[in-house]
């Protein structure tokens, strides 16, 4: 058959998708699921004013979105007390992470992570010929020194760190990631990926400057805010790292129904407060149950929580194929030592009364597939 | 200051936006446009089903959209009698194009299409290094032997074609787009834009064969579906083309309530053959008001009508500025001689009683500036 020919780099690429979705899961199983706490999605959901703003809007569907998502923009600079130009907003974290690796990254050019973190960081870097370099967790944490030394070491342009951190909901204080935003390399780039920072205690994110080009801080409206579905995350950075977003995202990109969510959800600051103490709590539930089964929960400043079975990564992949099997929807990290844990979103109290009676099946089960 | 290179690519693009939006716009005149008529979006809006729909689905704008686009992709493929696996969805036809481009278009990559067609296509090949090749149109039409012969001189990677054209209203009929399938080279791939294809006249469409590996269909719900807002806009194409886009896609990018209101919109074909009644009726009107006015209208298969007003692009300019300065948001083609012309977007019975207003006087302020 004629077939014209992908690039190189496209062709070398496998077909691949970073997450397989809980959607998929349930097509897959015949059945929904009991309990969705696999995503780090927020069951609290949105504000009641973010969804009357979103049932208003749906009336202007047939109006594209504004290009500039100049009130959403100008809302969150007022917010952040920094300028409307510090602020690129796009259709969440992903597409954001897609955009910055293009305008940084070509065939070869070097970044740095941690191996273990965030998947869809790498597939952007592989899907624009970047070489990856990975540095191990510490204590269950990401470690900014080894990110520092492997971006030294091999020149490279981007690193990515996020605080807190996913998947093991650890962080550090507002003072060590200040002290890896003084040691970035000066042409080099620090993405700190704030996904969950409104879930982390006071005292976790550094003061913002704007006036730093060697770091751009990544925020979202999918995890404190509940709006995963709607797509809306954005960047804060120096003004001319901002602009270049303009050279080549989709400026049309942002559905219009989740520009007016998020600009409503951004103004019940009340609302997102609740959120985190529901979280606080759900958190404190999750960590209860995995004590009573003998497990042990790691300390979360996010919104899961991720619960050490004890043994290794087989032994944790059983456990999280018991939960499944009792139709909740969880999942584990990637990487050795840290898959030793599966990672359990918080939800609502009936979620964890399905959760408390699940586990002692789904680990029964595993002990028994081991022994 | 310090600051992190862009590749030499990126480092080397304008900080642009293919189109202005009607909000800035607004925001410029300090008023909003007493009618949106500008960037040929359905005043009619969505199907009351689809607006249903996201109604609903905003209720679980906490989860994730699906990845997969499952529901939609199968629904879209029992309503063209194709496979799932034939058919891609992605963040309006805009992020489509851009991930077609990524995937066949690297630095010198050579690409064809006409000199006046849709600036956001060449956004993404100039913004993936791709050297744009351009054809005139010919009687106002895009030119199917000259993108060809272009291409084959060329050695083009991707032809761009849109049918119905955008932003004249013209068209050819399926017999003549099949023609130019057929001629298509074998490592060239023909994008055929048919975002308009559902307001065109039955026998514009060729066959769908998804069996062909050098042309790729665009359609999108933003026209006719009403829903521009939304972002949803799909591919058709052969499984191992639309199977590329999982390498490079952002797999969780498509809005939740967009999915489910797209998805109930498709189903609500009566309501489209309505809207297109409603358009026809509208397109009547434009081109009566023009007429009454000493313009030429022309022949349109889309949502909107060009209108010929009979001298070069300065003058049509004026006209377009009269029409602004009464509140009139419109737009016009970029090249000439197309710009002799301004490009009228159907409206509502009362949209058009504005224009009936408006137009005269904008003639009259035009000619007087020329005088």
């Amino acid at each position: 058959m004629n077939r014209p020919p992908l690039t190189p780099l496209a062709d070398s690429l496998p077909a691949s998708v970073p997450f397989v979705g809980p959607e998929t899961l349930e097509r897959a199983r015949a059945a929904p699921f009991a309990a969705r706490l696999g995503a780090n999605e927020s069951v609290f959901g949105p504000s009641p004013k973010a969804l009357n703003a979103m049932a208003a809007a749906s009336a202007d569907v047939w109006k594209y979105g504004d290009p500039e998502n100049y009130d959403l923009r100008h809302a969150l600079a007022q917010h952040h007390d920094v300028s409307p130009d510090n602020i690129v907003v796009g259709e969440g974290i992903d597409a954001l992470l897609g955009y910055l690796v293009r305008l940084y990254v070509e065939g070869g050019t070097a970044v740095v992570t941690s191996a273990g973190a965030y998947p869809t960081f790498n597939y952007h870097v592989a899907g624009f010929g970047g070489e990856l370099h990975m540095v191990p967790y510490r204590d269950d944490r990401e470690d900014p020194d080894a990110l520092v030394a492997r971006a030294l070491e091999t020149g490279a342009r981007l690193i990515y760190f996020a605080n807190p951190d996913n998947p093991m909901g650890s962080w550090h204080d507002a003072v060590a990631v200040q002290h890896l935003i003084d040691a970035v390399p000066s042409d080099c780039l620090l993405i700190l990926d704030e996904a969950y920072i409104e879930l982390a205690p006071d005292g976790t994110a550094p003061a913002l400057d704007m006036t730093n080009a060697n770091v751009i801080r990544m925020r979202t409206f999918s995890k404190g805010h509940g709006m995963a579905g709607a797509r809306v995350g954005y960047a804060l950075g120096e003004a001319q790292t901002i602009a270049a977003f303009n050279k080549i995202r989709n400026h049309f990109g942002m559905c219009r129904i989740s520009q007016a969510g998020a600009l409503a959800a951004l103004n019940d600051q009340p609302y997102l407060a609740e959120v985190c103490a529901k979280v606080a709590a759900s958190r404190d539930r999750i960590a209860e149950i995995a004590r009573d089964n003998g497990l042990v929960p790691l300390p979360s400043a996010t919104n899961f929580v991720a619960v050490d079975c004890g043994a290794d990564g087989d032994f944790a992949r059983k456990v999280l194929e018991g939960l499944l099997a009792e139709g909740l929807f969880v999942r584990m990290p990637f990487v050795a030592p840290q898959n030793r844990a599966i990672r359990i979103s918080c939800g609502s109290p009936q979620d964890m009364d399905l959760l408390a009676q699940a586990l002692p099946k789904a680990l029964h089960a595993a002990r028994q597939s081991n022994g």
